[in-house]
């Protein structure tokens, strides 16, 4: 016969499917010998049942409950239902996992009018005695009958204003009375039904409750997201009650074995004389710190240090811990691992594996990846952020806090931060034009786009704070002011950006930069003993490639050569390299481009010395480099030497309807090798005088962006191949370079069997790859992803973690057939993604070698490099 | 010891790969007991050693050629290399396929100055000898030596104007004697060596002419771009000459079994007394037709008909056949399959089934399917053609001939047409605003866009001629004009399309309905007999419809339900819908539209009976339907009552960077669901007022675009089936419909077994899967699509023909997951593919049940998926 209810002598903390995460914790507590009150758990399988058979709660597991009463009865001699001597539960879900939404619990279960005169006198204490039936009645009548809370406060709150009290503690054993006696008048007004008087009755309807709140929306949802199957079901534990109101030798608190802001080792709490649970979290009254017991209970004070110490040593990690003092007597009701900050996290993590109680594996898997970010960029300063107003919500597109006053457009940032400003650019979205603006704001925000927009990904790149797609914005760049829900925001008008969560608010709030301390390089140590992937960064500048570099980075994986095409001196040039009329014109310009490229690379070289560079050809539409305004139209038409009219054709013809799926990337090369030509030039020559002048070894690697068909690759292989060894025989030299390609195009996914044909290296380009995969644009899927993730058709923002059921499976594709051709085929990835931990794990188990990503994410993958690999060995 | 030379009544027609095309037919002629002329093939694999021994011919090969010769030579008492009575060979290449750019033919080789003297004396004919000998010179020197042939042109011309003549046959014996010499002259400056004199030498210097001329660039690039192996090697035929320039009993000609433009049952050809087979094509001397040779030689006539007639019954085909007659003697040089014009193909294939020649399955197999585009559309008349002055070069986007005044945008050509005027709508590119011009208009002209793009789209489902990415047009659409390589063309003036080659004439050009013979149907009786793929059409009007059921459509696959939008009387209630800012004031409209709907749908059920109708719901991105101009916004600002200025701010909010990726399709159903709430509405109520009305049972399918998550599809599938269950329970009524998806994002592919949960058919809609699967947008790739073609990336516009091996490997993927799911999965194709035989072809052979193409493309589908079923079957 199935047993549904087990003492918590019975179970242990490895049987939380059964007895759910609350139960097993304590039956683990109570057979290691822990002052833990009496009680017992009903079975997640008892749930299931519950459904099973409509709703109802079988015969026999009622008996087994009352079994389990009487065992208690007998050791308290205490009797469950008695009005002389009452026994009182608390009566709590506790599912395998813990779940928002769902009932939590009831304490002080068992008591009625005559229960409650038998408990004063029991305990010789009637103020207590009605302190608990009037918490039990409230309880009750909010979580089991579905009462709304405030009504119940309404009646509290006006009872203390009658009696011109402020604390609970305040109010006497008549006012306590009467209160009772309205709550069960507002009972009886909500449900058409007299409160239960019944003891019995009471519990079974708190378990039904229980069970009932399983499948509530809120629990219902919250499991769909999170992948949790629907027959878990919950288990109830029912728990003889101690009191923390007993007087002013009991009491109640919460405290952490260690500090779960800091990490430091020193038992962190709070507590309240003469309280039960609920008044330490309502704030009402104020705590104590938990040094302060030290003074009122010293021995108490000594006994919970002794067993705070036992617990954390038992589950091997800092402890949260509830407990409650009874007339002098600890009790301790709940123990779990304490939630902490980053910072906590890692020098918790690192003391543990220096105190022995846990290993370097298991201080790297205690570490959320995604928790670092708030280690690597400035925070707001809380007490600023808590006076600030917020104006508006957007995405969290790049990390950070910043503060500063707006500015529309690039050339206007540039001259505030001459004139030692702090700007923030606000733009509708931004463009390649705006890069120099960008890099020298404080922060960024824009209108459109979302998580891997232009303005995202770039400010990600430079480790900058940017909000995007800031939907509620309605920008005028003309009149250089937005306005937002009514109010008008001027340039100079100080605002604020919070990237982690996507908050704009008004004014300036002051910053912080965190600190990393010693264990966390101690931690990155671990993890890249641990990791077999590499990590390397993607880096447009040698300013990039250097703070990689501090963080780790073990190459570049990915440098867009377009960037350094914006810069002042250069645009000029690469604008009339666009709009040339002949092949000459065209080449003359590249002849100019040809020596700042050649520098770009070599200063990235030797920031990277005998690392990895790879580097992307011409990946963007050359629209992006072209002016479009008549003014600057105008100017370029002077500059060039020609007239505006047929600039304006020219510039007006390059304009696409889908740029993103338009004349770019390796298509540029088909019709101007010329470009790509220039390029390879640059690369090679910039490899060979590096290493001539510094001995260092330089490890070029060149990708072609874009490709959906081998003949593609094959025709512009040729064309470096050729490059570069002229380039190498003139110079009367040698110098090793490899040829690799994007897979960033289904097509070449799909056909990568034959693209491996001429790629030495695949690196998924799964930016561009998740928006050909779903046919979202990232510049326009802002619109309407909000709403996807409403109707929880995502979970996640596809641009923000791999999509491994669609772009996965291309990638799986790719490598299988890729590997087919070239068993020694290179791979990696260079999208957003390669910075994500959960991306990060798959890209560990599809077999990548290496995972690219943003210089600030590169501890992020690091670690979680590190746990992909002890997950998958284990 | 491996053979290299076979005399001709050694081989046969399956003989190909070893002889050649040529070599085969030749000797197959020759066992059938025809008069060919003494003769013998070299090898293939002769030419593949000559290659292996590094461009020698083998001893052992000259041995057998002589040995060969010998033969020859004991046969017809002439010898090779004899001065007294020589023995002269005609040298001609064969390939296994025909390939320009290769050698074709020698004649008359074997002469030399002593030799001609002979040749003279033993025909009794010095003007013969010496024509001969003229001839030999010339083409040896043009083909062998490479000499260019108007050099020797020149030569010629100037010794007849000298002498005052017109014709060749004019020249006296001196003169040609001098032509000679000057010729050998010419030789001796060209090449710095004498012209060979020692036949032996000239036919081993001929021999390695024609082994070169299979590597010249020419060939190399047909054999790679048609997929032919370099390995084959072209084979060489040695025939001794027979003359039709010895006087007035010789002659020679080209005739048809058939008549190769109708395909009448009837001898068709021509002839010239006392010449060569050049003289036949150089159009010097006007040639008789092959009747007249009844009058002048009615033996050789009758002779000749009946060898016709053997021939054809031989072959099973109509025969393109050469003949020269020598003193009276019938030869045959050389028989082939006949080329022919689709009315032809049509009438022969089923004249010679009902002659019991050949079977029905080869009658379908004798007409290609892209043929019967010429049947379906009007041509050019060809005199007015001949006329016609070419002014540029666009995409044949869509077939047909149309002349008319050009006009630059819809308005003006709805008055244009309405004042009784032909007009030629010219634009940048379309867009669905221009509709209402497209549908009036004789035929479109873009400047921008693809085969895909929208004009070609849209004027192929209207089977009107259309001519898109003309890219060498300047379009002014704001001064209503257009220049074009220097000449400038105003609104108004006339040019002409040809939509099946791309061509834009300047002027007026007549066109001409072509008529479809009895056989025609005829033959579309034998396709549906033996195929098994059923045939559906793209239509979104009911005229559409009606057209694709007269030629034998089975359903719509398609129904855009867009383009009914953009009717005057709707578009200012569709474009409310989309500007409205509320729920409510969006509701309003909506209900508004449905009147309109659902009488679209009503008309379109009426048409289609009780074939099934695929509609398909929004689509396009809403922008699409809104003003651009600030004219038009002022209207629209006025018409709903609001300011201009907000709304013009609205339109700007709906401009999305690529739309193609962005904010359409079913993303539009999870934002408003209203929208395809009301579709749904429409199609339900006039599927059931249709069957009350008149009995037909409706097959409505409800088709959902863009789907790439499964969780889409199961949110728009339930409220499909909630609108429709509630509309059926309160009309109280039954009707059957099904809902599926359209698989056009790479996405829905790779995920199919989850997507066919929710789906009861996929339709893969082509289009789009082939622009995110390559990245290619068909509004763009005009700009780059030429070049790749150029450089042999593609051998088709994968727009144009399936890419089987990306698009086509997605296909596979959703095909094998999705009947994992659900095995009575319905499975077919929308996109323009659906109307391409080869892609037709994969598409049987991947399982689909049907394809839907444009109304004037089913019969072409019809017969294209004839050929596949019988192709998979034998």
């Amino acid at each position: 016969m199935t047993k549904f209810v087990y003492s918590f002598n019975e179970g242990n903390k490895e049987m939380k499917t059964l007895l759910g995460g609350k139960g097993a914790n304590l039956a683990e507590m109570t057979i290691i010998g822990l002052p833990v009150p009496l009680g017992f758990t009903v079975t997640t399988e008892a749930c299931n049942f519950y459904y099973q058979d409509g709703k109802q709660i079988r015969q026999e597991i009622i008996d087994e409950i009352y079994s389990e009463l009487k065992k208690i009865e007998e050791e308290t001699g205490k009797i469950f239902g008695d009005t002389k001597n009452p026994l009182l539960v608390s009566v709590r879900s506790g599912a395998v996992f813990s779940m928002p939404g769902m009932m939590d619990t009831i304490l002080n279960l068992g008591l009625n009018d005559e229960a409650v005169e038998g408990l004063a006198k029991i305990t010789n204490n009637e103020r207590f005695s009605y302190d608990s039936y009037r918490r039990f009645v409230q309880m009750f009548g909010d979580v089991v009958l579905e009462i709304p809370k405030y009504k119940f406060d309404y009646i509290l709150e006006n009872e203390k204003e009658r009696n011109n009290v402020k604390l609970d503690t305040e109010l006497t054993v008549e006012n306590l009375k009467s209160i009772i006696q309205e709550y069960k008048i507002l009972v009886k007004q909500e449900k058409r039904k007299q409160f239960p008087d019944d003891p019995k009755e009471q519990l079974l309807m708190a378990i039904k409750a229980i069970f009932n709140s399983w499948n509530n929306p809120r629990a219902v949802v919250y499991r769909k997201i999170n992948d949790i199957p629907n027959n878990l079901g919950t288990a109830i534990n029912i728990q003889s009650m101690v009191f923390g109101n007993m007087g002013d030798t009991s009491g109640t608190g919460v405290a952490f074995t260690r500090n779960p802001s800091t990490g430091e080792k020193k038992i962190f709490g709070e507590f309240l004389i003469n309280a039960q649970g609920e008044d330490v979290v309502a704030g009402i009254r104020t705590p104590k710190t938990i040094e302060r017991l030290k003074d009122i209970m010293p021995e108490i004070y000594d006994q919970f240090l002794e067993l705070a110490s036992l617990l954390e040593k038992h589950y091997k990690d800092m402890q949260d811990i509830e407990f409650t003092i009874e007339r002098g007597t600890l009790y301790l009701l709940q123990t779990r691992n304490g939630k902490r900050t980053a910072a906590a996290a890692i020098n918790i993590a690192v003391d543990m594996v220096k105190e022995n109680i846990i290993d370097e594996k298991t201080a790297i898997m205690r570490i959320d990846p995604n928790q670092l970010e708030q280690l690597l960029h400035p925070t707001f300063d809380k007490e600023s952020l808590a006076r600030a107003e917020k104006i508006a919500q957007g995405l969290p597109a790049s990390p950070g806090a910043s503060s500063g006053k707006v500015y529309f457009n690039s050339d206007d940032v540039v001259r505030a931060v001459q004139n030692n400003d702090r700007a923030i650019l606000v733009r509708l979205e931004t463009s390649p034009e705006d890069i120099e603006g960008m890099a020298v704001a404080q922060g960024i925000l824009t209108a459109r786009g979302g998580m891997t927009s232009h303005a995202a990904v770039v400010a990600r790149g430079m480790g900058k704070c940017c909000v995007s797609g800031c939907s509620e914005l309605r920008i005028d760049e003309a009149n250089k002011l937005f306005k937002v829900n009514g109010k008008i925001f001027n340039e100079g008008d100080y605002i604020s950006l919070n990237g982690n969560t996507g908050c704009v608010y008004k004014g300036l709030i002051n910053t912080s930069e965190s600190q990393l301390s010693g264990n966390f390089g101690k931690l990155m140590d671990w993890a890249d003993k641990y990791r077999t992937l590499k990590i390397r960064t993607n880096a447009d500048t040698p300013m990039d490639a250097e703070i990689a570099v501090k963080f780790g980075a073990e190459g570049v994986g990915l440098c867009r050569t377009e960037h350094m095409f914006f810069d002042d001196e250069r645009i000029p040039i690469v604008r009339q390299m666009i709009v040339s009329k002949s092949f000459d014109e065209r080449k003359n310009a590249l002849n100019k481009l040809l020596a700042f490229q050649k520098q770009d690379f070599a200063d990235i070289f030797k920031v990277m010395r005998d690392k990895p560079v790879t580097i992307r050809l011409l990946d963007p539409p050359l629209h992006e480099f072209l002016p479009h305004s008549d003014e600057d139209i105008h100017q370029l038409a002077f500059q060039i030497n020609t007239d505006f009219d047929s600039l304006r054709e020219k510039i007006n013809e390059l304009k696409e309807v889908n740029p993103m799926l338009g004349h770019r990337g390796c298509r540029l090369a088909i019709t101007y090798p010329e470009i790509y030509e220039m390029q390879v030039k640059a690369i090679i020559t910039a490899a060979i005088e590096v290493r001539k002048e510094t001995g260092i070894h330089v490890q070029p690697e060149i990708m072609v962006p874009l490709i959906c068909h081998e003949k593609e690759l094959n025709i512009i292989k040729k064309l470096i191949v050729d490059t570069a060894e002229e380039i190498i025989e003139n110079m009367q030299t040698e110098i090793k370079y490899t040829i690799g390609t994007m897979i960033e195009v289904p097509r070449a996914a799909l056909t990568a069997d034959e693209i491996a044909r001429h790629a030495e290296f695949f690196s998924f380009g799964t930016n561009d790859l998740t928006q050909t995969t779903f046919a979202f644009s990232r510049d326009d899927s802002g619109k309407f992803i909000g709403e996807y993730r409403k109707k929880e058709i995502f979970d996640k923002d596809p641009f923000e973690r791999l999509d491994q059921a669609g772009v996965g499976k291309l990638m799986e594709i790719a490598i299988k057939l890729g590997k087919q051709t070239r068993g020694d085929l290179k791979l990696g990835i260079c999208g957003e993604h390669g910075g994500e931990p959960e991306s990060i794990y798959f890209c560990h188990n599809i077999g990548l070698h290496y995972v690219s990503c943003s210089p600030f994410r590169v501890p992020i993958a690091r670690l979680a490099a590190a746990r992909a690999a002890i997950i998958k060995k284990t």
